[in-house]
């Protein structure tokens, strides 16, 4: 039965979530909040989603740009470079971004007539980003429940694995990693050097995948 | 302390709340989501805050237009007549519409310095729209506390009380519900006939406040 939504970025996790549970899902929706790589992403979200002949829409948050503070909506000069830790990615926090985009995402599938949205929240990124949590996971789905007399959860498989796990299950459906967007960057090419760059190349390398991706450095 | 945000729609219960708090509020914001009525009410929500001195802000928030399904965003002729009640207001949901408006609330306090956003839900909304419910209260806030690493709560002190309780409040704090938006039909006065105009009239004559508005019946 297609009775989920979900949250499509078009980086690695979504993009293998969607293939994972392809023949459930009705609706894909890309948030494009104004960050540096949104366009580059959103371009790898329509492409799986046409193969895959599920039904893409793009939702434009402008509100992020102009009311929100965080290194990941100030141009490709304001991203760390180095590790995917915690001291490092602080200042790319853009503040509740997953609570907002599963709000809104529980109203288009209540609107829609679909009872599930899903996000690929993951282990890796508990320590920087409160809002990937399982504990967040769980208020948030008794939030959108009791908020839709009960017709709309949250469903986030990914929340207890790492990204190489997830790496290892994309492997076995098939995905080319080089077509999914990481890089904060958001410049023609991956960096190769920024925290998310970092965590996508450890996370094939421990997966045993191959990388096709083109790095920068 | 000036720690607190405010959902601010230029209706008589957040105009109300507005007041109420006035010395503890550093920021009101004013969802435009594009209802027939959004520009009646923020016209409002801003005399109120120059009077007060208190900063706002107007967002955005196209999206609702193209993705959500409710008559409150299909044109006055979409909106029922009659008593303010469940069978008759129903379609006049949007849904997820107060958790969606707190989750971006939350991200504007924290990017902001704030650290409680506060909304006007009451008792009289509970039959009709679930995500004005005591339950849901609850675990939204749980949500956006746990998503934001216990930075940003909320606080809806109304959510017990009834209009007609509010309306009291107004009238001990001197507002002039003449100068607060209601009618879900968005014309030049209030038409006097739609649910949430009946609702608005009884609200003051329970109170026992003079009624300054212009209705078209």
């Amino acid at each position: 039965m297609k009775d989920k939504l979900i949250i499509l970025s078009g980086g690695m996790d979504s993009v293998t979530m969607l293939y994972d549970y392809k023949d459930e899902i009705g609706l894909a929706v890309s948030f494009d909040y104004g960050s540096n790589h949104n366009d580059r992403e959103i371009h790898f979200a329509k492409l799986h989603c046409q193969r895959l002949g599920i039904r893409h829409e793009v939702v434009d948050l402008e509100f992020f740009k102009k009311h929100f503070r965080s290194s990941l909506l100030e141009g490709a000069d304001a991203i760390p470079e180095g590790r995917y830790d915690e001291e490092n990615m602080k200042s790319t926090v853009v503040p509740f971004r997953n609570g907002i985009m599963l709000s809104i995402a529980a109203g288009m599938a209540n609107s829609a007539g679909l009872t599930q949205v899903m996000i690929a929240n993951h282990g890796g990124d508990h320590a920087i980003y409160p809002d990937c949590r399982e504990g967040f996971i769980r208020d948030i789905n008794a939030a959108i429940s009791s908020g839709t007399d009960g017709e709309v959860t949250v469903f986030a498989p990914y929340t207890g694995i790492t990204k190489s796990d997830i790496a290892r299950k994309g492997g076995a459906l098939g995905i080319d990693y080089a077509e999914t967007w990481s890089c904060y960057k958001g410049g023609e090419k991956h960096c190769g050097v920024c925290g998310t760059c970092q965590e996508r190349k450890e996370a094939m390398a421990e997966a045993g995948l191959v990388d096709n991706t083109e790095y920068e450095q």
